[in-house]
C-alpha cells in the first residue's frame, strides 16, 4: 500500500463524516488514521468500512501520525473540539458552519494564531457547479451590469429531527443552509461592500430554530441579492436568478437545467398588448423572438477533492488555504446581522 | 336602438380608454357618449370608430346627458380632472392610480363627499383570474396555513416610452403595476393589519422614475408576502407562489398554467440524500411521490364587465361600489410606504 503523506482524524462520523471519508479515500497525499464517535452504531459502521475507531477524542488527538483533524459533529463542538486539537498540535478542518458566533470564531482564530496550525472551513457549495456558473456569468460580464441575483434552496421536508432543530446545538436553516448560500455570494462580490441587510426567518413546522429565512441584501454598488432558503416548500422555485441589463439568466436545478436570455439589440415598434380577463397590458407582453435569443449556460465543472489537496499544499507550505478566515468571519457576522434583523424587524447596516 | 339608462363621457381616449369603450360597448345599461382627448389622431382614431369628440373638457363635463365620466388620461390629471367632473354634477370613475398622495386623494375624497357623487377606480385586475384563483386557494385554506405569498409581474421591455417615464406625471411601476399588485394583496388579507414594509426599487433603464420594486410585506399575523414587478427580466419567474403548511400553489402566467401540490400525510423514512458536486444534502432532497400529490388549480372565472355593472347599480342606489375609497386610500398610502422605505433603506411600521 502506498505510504501517504499525511495522516487525517475524522471527530464526529455522521453522514458528512462518512462523506469526508469516502471523498479522502480517492485523495493522494493523504490518508483516514481512524475516527471518534460517541454513537456505537457508527462504530459499528466505522468497522464495517474498515476504518478503525479510536476510545476517545483524547486517544485520537494524541496519536502523533495525525497531522489533521476533521470535525464533523454537532454545530455547538467545532469550537472546544477544534480548540483542543489545535492545542494538542493538529491542523484543523472543521465542518460549516464554523461556530455559532463570530466571539466564539474569534477565540478560535486566536487559538490557531498562537499554535500556528492551519485552521479552516469545509465550505465545500464553493464547489458547486451551479455556483461557479453563476459565478463565471456574473464575472464575465455575460448578462451585461448586473443589478439582481436570487439564491434559492427549497425543500419540503422541514429540519431533519435530530441536534438540527436544537437551538443550543446550532440548528436552524441559517446556520446550516444560510451559511453555504452567503457565503457564496460574499466570495462572489470579492471587495464590494455589503451595506444593508434585511431578513425575516420562518417557522413553520419547527418553534426553537428557524426552518427557513430571506434574506436581502445590498452591496454598495446598489447590486441586490436574495438568499433565500425554504423547508416548507413543495414546489421550488429556481435555484439561481440572475438579471443583467442585456439579459437574464436562470439555474433550475443542481443539474444545472437552465438558460441565458438576452437581447438581440433589435426592437419591436409596434407592441402588441397582452389581453388579461381584466385588462391588457403593453410593458409586460412578452418579446417578440428576433428581439431576443436563448444560450447555453456556460456550465463550469468543479471536482470537489480540490478542497483536501489545497489543504494538503497548505500543510507542506506551498499555497494559502482556499477558505480563509477573514472570509468565514465575514459570513458568521453576516449571519448574525440576519438574525438581528429577523429579531428587530429592521434594515442593519452591514459594512 | 336601445336607450340606454345611463351615458359615460370618456376622457383621455389612448390605450386604456379605447379599452374602456370597448368593454363598455358589451354592457347593458350604459352607452358611450364621447369622449375628450388632446391628441388629434385619437380624435381621428374616435371618429373611425364612429364615436363622438368633444371639443372641450368643459364641453363634454357641460353636456347634461353624461351621467359618469371615465378619466384615462395621465396619472398626474386625475385629480384635477375628477374634482371638475364631481363639481359639475357628474359621476367619477378614475384610471389607476387614482392620484400621486395621498394628500391629493384626501382632496378628491372630500369632493365627492361634498357633492355626493360617485367617485370610484377602477382597479380593475381585481377581476383578473390568476389573482381570483389565489383568492380562492387562500381563503378555503387548501395549503392549511398560509405563511408566504409571492406575487410577481415581469417584463423585459423597460417602461412605455412615454409619460410614464416621467415623475411629474405619475410614472414608474410602483403607481403603475404595483397599484394592482398592493391593492389585490390588501383586498385578500381583508381587516388583516400590515406591520412592516420593507421595499427596494430599481433604475435600470430609467434614471427618472422606479423601473421595478421588490416589496416585502408583513402582516399582522406573521404572513409575509412579496411584491414584484420588473420591467428588465428577460426570464420571468411565476406570476404567483403560495405556501402553506401542508402544500404549494404556483401560478406560471395569465393563462393559469400551475398547479397545486400538497403532503399526503405519508411520510419518509429512509431519506436518500441529494448528492451534488460538492456534497449531499437529506433536507433538500425531492420528496418520494407517494409522499405528495398534485392538483389541478381551483381556476375562478371573471367578467371584467361587473366592474361597470357595479358602478351602474350603484348609480341606481341599490348596490355599494366594489371598489370602496377606504380601500383605495389604504392603498395609496402603502405606495407612499413602498417610496419611504426604498428612499431611506428602512423598514418601515405601517398598520
Amino acid at each position: 500500500m502506498e505510504q501517504k503523506k499525511y495522516k487525517i482524524g475524522i471527530v464526529g462520523f455522521g453522514g458528512m463524516g462518512n462523506w469526508h471519508r469516502e471523498t479522502l479515500e480517492t485523495i493522494e497525499g493523504i490518508s483516514v488514521a481512524g475516527i471518534y464517535d460517541i454513537d456505537e452504531e457508527r462504530v459499528r459502521y466505522a468497522k464495517e468500512c474498515g476504518v478503525h475507531s479510536y476510545q476517545s477524542l483524547e486517544e485520537l488527538l494524541q496519536d502523533p501520525q495525525i497531522d489533521l483533524v476533521l470535525i464533523a459533529t454537532p454545530n455547538d463542538l467545532h469550537k472546544p473540539i477544534a480548540i483542543q486539537a489545535m492545542q494538542s498540535g493538529k491542523h484543523v478542518v472543521s465542518e460549516k458552519p464554523v461556530t455559532l458566533s463570530s466571539a466564539d470564531l474569534q477565540e478560535m482564530i486566536d487559538v490557531a494564531k498562537k499554535t500556528k496550525r492551519l485552521f479552516t472551513v469545509h465550505q465545500n457549495r464553493r464547489w458547486d457547479e451551479d455556483f461557479l456558473t453563476i459565478q463565471k456569468i456574473y464575472q464575465e460580464q455575460r448578462l451585461g451590469e448586473v443589478f439582481r441575483i436570487e439564491s434559492r434552496v427549497h425543500g419540503s421536508r422541514g429540519i431533519p429531527g435530530d441536534w438540527r432543530q436544537e437551538k443550543a446545538h446550532g440548528g436552524g436553516m441559517v446556520l446550516d443552509w444560510g451559511v453555504h448560500l452567503l457565503d457564496q455570494i460574499l466570495l462572489m462580490m470579492g471587495t464590494v461592500k455589503l451595506k444593508k441587510v434585511y431578513a425575516t426567518v420562518t417557522n413553520v413546522t419547527n418553534q426553537m430554530v428557524d426552518d427557513g429565512f430571506t434574506a436581502i441584501l445590498r452591496f454598495e454598488t446598489g447590486l441586490e441579492v436574495l438568499v433565500e432558503v425554504g423547508t416548507s416548500n413543495f414546489i421550488s422555485l429556481p435555484r439561481w436568478y440572475i438579471l443583467g441589463q442585456n439579459g437574464s439568466a436562470i439555474i433550475e436545478d443542481w443539474d444545472l437545467r437552465g438558460r441565458i436570455v438576452r437581447a438581440s439589440g433589435k426592437n419591436e415598434k409596434d407592441v402588441v398588448p397582452v389581453r388579461t380577463a381584466a385588462g391588457l397590458t403593453k410593458t409586460m407582453a412578452p418579446r417578440r423572438e428576433d428581439t431576443i435569443f436563448t444560450e447555453e449556460l456556460p456550465k463550469v465543472k468543479s471536482d470537489i477533492r480540490d478542497f483536501y489537496r489545497n489543504v494538503i499544499k497548505v500543510m507542506d507550505g506551498t499555497e494559502e488555504p482556499k477558505v480563509r478566515l477573514p472570509e468565514v468571519m465575514r459570513v458568521m457576522r453576516l449571519m448574525e446581522a440576519v438574525f438581528e434583523s429577523a429579531k428587530r424587524h429592521e434594515v442593519i447596516s452591514f459594512e
